[in-house]
């Protein structure tokens, strides 16, 4: 299942968006609820398969959607759970044992829809690079269609309803993934933190919670969704990434400035650790490409020398998800230990990252 | 001032004696007094000055000596203090600002006798490999050369006096330099030195006390010189290290049995940091250069894919001091700051270690 993935060339993890080179992904989804069924958690089986079952019959007509896979989560293996997971389709909550949940994703993977997760749906377009704007062109547009069809919880003066008062009002979420490695090597990162969530947005890890910082990577997003319009969210989002951003270049700048010779011993080590190690665990793999895309940013390592002529900023993006467990056993095409996959993980990286000389 | 040293093909670093992929080198020293002079911290000004003219109307008459070099080591500079100390041609008391201080050492470096140290003389013989034999052999020949020009302090039943009672008797203390990281790499090491003090044998580190581990090299020495004569200490010596040799050995067999790839992973690793480091501390190269020197050994690294068609070994051996302070100060003929250090010795790393196919 979902092997066709593993060669997508047109999702969110090409590197091809606006900025791609520090704004990784930008995502943006709605939370939506059938008003005719109690809220998935106070749903019963029965509900939550009539739930499955109304979306799975709706979706063919939204344009968007017409071509998406519909999958029930019963029926997804364990690896194949952690897979979707790795690739952002599915939340941590949504491949939890309960029955009745469902997943429908478009072909390029840039539309998923969780169906009885927290809310009846969660509904995401995630795309390469910044683009807020085109998320929320598509996720509008679907939102629209389905709206015309069927009846979706709402209040008058909260807005739209979600189990979780988070996301009453639009029951919009829009997150940017962003690579900081200069701001966490200058060591600014902390005092920025602090200062996004005295204003209301959230900072989360690569893959959510409790993973902060891996790769230094950092998902900012808006706290809350009541208030606002949609397109005030998003431009508060826009806004704060575009500070985000400039900080990051001028973080940039001062190690080029001030720290030009320890930035590049950490940029050429980290390469000669991923072209030479043998056993290598994701956490670590992370934090040196990491260090690999900041020397190809700053020129400190020709994109040439690493991946011969090919596209480097894809390519290097692509390595921070397909070295992921599951993207390792998916590739492998079987279940692998912790020092197995460890061992396929350094030997990938060699084969990907060696000399574009040879 | 030595800088002929520099390319000194002959000396104890050519890595071409006896078992030298794990005893790196072997030494004898002599401690002896000349009967008519107080010891050295007892001597005044006047008397250690004429201690030093005595030994430099001797010395050229000693076949072995006839043409070393005799230098007063008041006239030495700081810089080149340490690069005798990184040739382990002087002691780290022998450098200290005390007056009347001198230093003999022959050409290939084999022979260096320190005047006015602890004792009026310390004369030692240091070869590289396994081979106290031959440290003996010229040693014991000098002895003898001298002992029948002057007449050294000698009791009839302590034997030889020194200036410290653990010297007395033959006044003769051997050693040898092994690199033991199998023996490390299997935590195994502690136990063994435990063993070997309970049996009155020293350990040191590469330059003395208090850098033990470094690079993974262990000096074993004799702790005391009386109650046995001078071949009793060196065979007691050679079944002591023979027996470490024979540890490291099968300490390694088990590297190769039980952790083939994590050691495989550690050995390129090191090799992958040596060649892309732009700053490196020495303490780091040398444990990244123990690795290398553990992967040749082991097979896991051919020595034509690191150094091309050249001598691994001796080349090898020799970086271990090439990388010292005062060795890069001597070779880039100017005194360094401790990252611009840090930043030559990275970059002489990575040119001696370029790829062989290069």
């Amino acid at each position: 299942m979902f092997e066709e993935f593993l060669n997508n060339q047109d999702s969110w993890l090409n590197g091809r968006g606006p900025s791609a080179e520090i704004v990784f992904s930008s995502r943006i989804r709605l939370a939506r609820n059938f008003d005719e069924y109690p809220f998935t958690s106070r749903a019963a089986s029965q509900q939550r398969e009539a739930i499955l079952q109304k979306i799975s019959g709706l979706y063919p007509k939204v344009r968007r959607l017409k071509k998406s896979l519909f999958i029930s989560m019963e029926k997804v293996s364990d690896l194949d759970k952690q897979f979707l997971l790795e690739r952002h389709l599915v939340s941590q909550e949504h491949i939890s044992t309960l029955k009745g949940k469902g997943l429908i994703v478009s072909g390029d993977e840039n539309v998923a829809i969780m169906v009885n997760e927290e809310d009846h749906l969660r509904m995401q377009v995630i795309m390469s690079g910044f683009n807020l704007e085109g998320c929320w062109e598509i996720l509008d547009e679907i939102d629209d269609e389905l709206s015309k069809m069927v009846s979706f919880a709402f209040g008058a003066s909260l807005g739209y309803l979600t189990a979780c008062p988070t996301n009453v009002g639009t029951g919009l979420r829009a997150s940017c993934m962003l690579h900081l490695p200069a701001l966490v090597l200058t060591k600014r990162i902390n005092k920025i933190l602090e200062l996004l969530a005295k204003v209301s947005f959230t900072t989360r890890g690569l893959f959510g919670e409790g993973t902060q910082a891996l790769g230094n990577f950092f998902q900012i997003s808006n706290q809350v969704s009541l208030g606002l319009s949609e397109r005030e969210l998003i431009e508060n989002l826009s806004g704060v990434v575009n500070q985000l951003v400039s900080q990051e270049i001028d973080a940039r700048n001062t190690l080029l400035k001030k720290y030009k010779i320890s930035t590049e011993d950490n940029v050429w080590r980290a390469l000669g650790i991923l072209r030479s190690s043998r056993l290598i665990s994701t956490s670590e793999a992370l934090n040196h490409l990491s260090l690999l895309s900041l020397g190809l940013d700053l020129g400190i390592i020709k994109g040439t020398c690493v991946f011969g002529s090919k596209q480097t900023r894809e390519l290097l993006n692509s390595l921070f998800i397909l070295i992921q467990p599951a993207h390792l056993q998916k590739i492998e095409g079987k279940a692998l230990k912790e020092e197995e996959r460890d061992y396929i993980r350094a030997a990938i990286l060699r084969e990907k990252l060696r000399d574009g000389r040879e």
